[in-house]
């Protein structure tokens, strides 16, 4: 597919510091930043970002690299994504009533936003990971409890944290049986809808300005049948979130694309919000529960490597094809720590790049990228950028200043200072 | 599981024709009717209530058996239920525009309830069967003759059918793709909660005392999703229709409760609307879709019959065990121009019953039933009446009374006349 209608261009009137249009000048284009959301998850840098030098912060289940060798994973991390995503489960998040991870998250959090970066968190509702100490209360306190903890994560994270997966997997949450939780217990007792109005509601009075994400796994007719009850009843939903864990094997474009058009109809920008494909042996497909495939050991194979970077390719390629996509969140930069032991990462575990990673970072910064470059103003001052939509920098007699390029975009005026 | 919630005991003071208690006398309490709906499909027997003498008007796809033989057929049928579904597929009812099947029908349904029999329609909207002349229709006007064909059938048939499901398989219908049809555009265009408002809404403006039924074969959490959406957004739903075609082997009762379970929650009356256990070789797991599964010859074997008619017990009597479920249909009496070919029926080929039907008839017309039974009025003139739910007839010195045995009915009177 084309990925024309992610490109736009504008004649910029260049601007001097004192005002006046700088006339046939050579000025540095560079783009700085992409408006697609090229994602991926930040969980290991946790430590990192909170100068912890042991493994006992240490998050559990998803993306918990080793703490050695994250300064240089950053850079790799950094290199190609603009989007993270941290974990706010509640059970690692809460551990004991009363004392939530707050200053540690809020630390990392800050910590990928003071270098650009989007922070998303995920998420304010799951069934899976709620808090044991939840478990057995009063559904009523249950219900209580749960609005109360995304009013205060909400809050206590605005401004840092402004995009969350309000509520994760609603279709199976009242009737999930792997483990007894209390959100499953609420869910079955109010119903799916009133557990979406309840999440999204609570987080969209405490941050208006959210971004609010429905997300899922199942991705069947089940989940058209949640979204047009959600959307019949008016809450008010930002994205789709789409999972699209692939341990098992890629779908292929054909049946990724029939899948995303099925949700596209709802006129919604859709998030591919947890995109994992692995680099070794695929997960046998007679496994339903993905968390049910426990192997001592699951090592990326070179076969697995060309294999991992072919689907990486297409799998980008088709879906920053698709308008309606607006995001993609890969599952985990590196294979050490990461989630049921996969070789999912675009890193192996010895901080070395696979060929999915280079693939990768050649789309997204060097094909859909536009690098330094010297365009001459016209007599009037005006000089043509074209590219992916994002943020631009013009330089010239060492001052800069910055433009967005975006579909409204045609013309513009930037003033270097 | 016990059946006990189905029966009532009521206290009854029957009177003389003059309205004087009837003290010391025999009275012969006999049931004529089950409140619960034992059902089955009607199609076969459209011929015979119309008394068509060739095969010209067979009905296809469902239930068509042979006009030779009908009227012992209808026998069997009256021996033992006491809900006809007739067939309102669209194509087969009108199939040139303008000119529905209806005069047809109404005899069919008539003849029926002329026989005490509640009559029910399926389906008033469907994608399946939908009419070929309204494929390519412009989608507001395939909308505005659906409206239409739905309050033309539920006034035409009103106060002879006041059942109806009034959609059917609502899940798959927008990304049903089996075959090109105008239901399936229009619900991919509106989305299904639409196509369920307009279905309710049409039926129940044209027929407020109707019993209007959701109707699907997905029992899976999709259908879940899509009833709490209609739920949420105001529908007012009569009845949760259930398919439970086991043309792939009987569930059991443990995986047959717990789905009843499930739906059982919305706190609505749940409808088996279509049952089918076969008396032959088990249709392949593979098949997802049973219309996929076309044999020259499926038949009924004595193993089979003796499988089938130890289903069948277990299956009626599970169900009819669990509080929520208001009716079973079963569907299809006979295997003769039986759905699929299948040996489904209660009754061979040959019109001879097989177990399954004598174990079906030995339920509700004994296990569960009160034959003619005499019983003396005390000097108050009152008597016991001790049964399942439904409608008894008292008789005494030639004259007669009919009484309706409900779960509130404790006392009651009867005067003979």
């Amino acid at each position: 597919m084309s990925v024309e209608h992610r490109r736009g261009t504008s004649a910029v009137t260049v601007l001097g510091a004192d005002g006046v249009p700088l006339a046939d000048t050579d000025v540095t284009v560079e783009q700085k930043r992409h408006a697609f959301a090229f994602g991926n998850i930040g969980f290991d840098f946790i430590p990192l970002a909170n100068a912890e030098t042991d493994g006992e912060g240490r998050s559990s289940a998803f993306g918990a690299a080793s703490v050695e060798g994250l300064a240089e994973l950053s850079e790799l991390w950094f290199d190609v994504f603009n989007t993270a995503t941290l974990p706010f489960y509640w059970r690692g998040f809460e551990p004991v009533e009363g004392s939530p991870d707050t200053d540690r998250l809020l630390t990392a959090a800050r910590w990928f936003a003071d270098r650009g970066v989007t922070v998303k968190g995920h998420p304010l509702t799951w069934h899976t990971l709620a808090p044991e100490w939840l478990t057995e209360r009063p559904l009523d306190e249950i219900e209580k409890l749960q609005r109360e903890r995304i009013r205060r994560e909400v809050s206590n994270f605005a401004g840092v944290i402004d995009t969350w997966d309000a509520i994760n997997e609603t279709v199976i949450m009242p009737v999930f049986t792997a483990e007894r939780n209390g959100i499953s217990r609420l869910a079955r007792s109010i119903g799916r809808i009133p557990m979406v109005r309840l999440a999204f509601e609570e987080a969209r009075q405490t941050n208006p300005a959210a971004t609010l994400i429905l997300n899922d796994f199942d991705l069947s007719s089940a989940y058209e049948c949640l979204i047009e009850g959600v959307l019949e009843a008016g809450i008010h939903v930002d994205a789709i979130g789409l999972q699209t864990h692939m341990h098992q094997g890629y779908w292929g474009e054909e049946e990724m694309l029939a899948m995303v058009d099925r949700f596209a109809r709802y006129r919604l920008p859709l998030h591919l919000t947890e995109t994992t494909l692995v680099s070794g042996h695929l997960m046998p497909p007679e496994i339903i529960d993905l968390n049910d495939y426990q192997i001592p050991s699951w090592p990326s194979t070179p076969e697995g490597e060309a294999r991992q970077a072919d689907e990486i390719e297409r799998h980008y390629r088709s879906l920053v094809g698709h308008p309606a996509v607006q995001a993609i969140n890969y599952w985990g930069l590196t294979d050490d720590g990461a989630w049921l032991g996969a070789p999912g990462g675009l890193v192996r575990s010895d901080g070395t790049p696979k060929p999915s990673y280079d693939v990768l970072k050649a789309l997204v910064k060097e094909e859909w990228w536009v690098p330094p470059t010297v365009v001459r103003t016209d007599a009037q001052g005006q000089l043509t950028v074209t590219g992916f939509f994002g943020d631009y920098e013009l330089s010239a007699h060492g001052r800069t200043a910055r433009i967005e390029l975006t579909p409204d975009s045609d013309t513009g005026r930037a003033q270097l200072g």
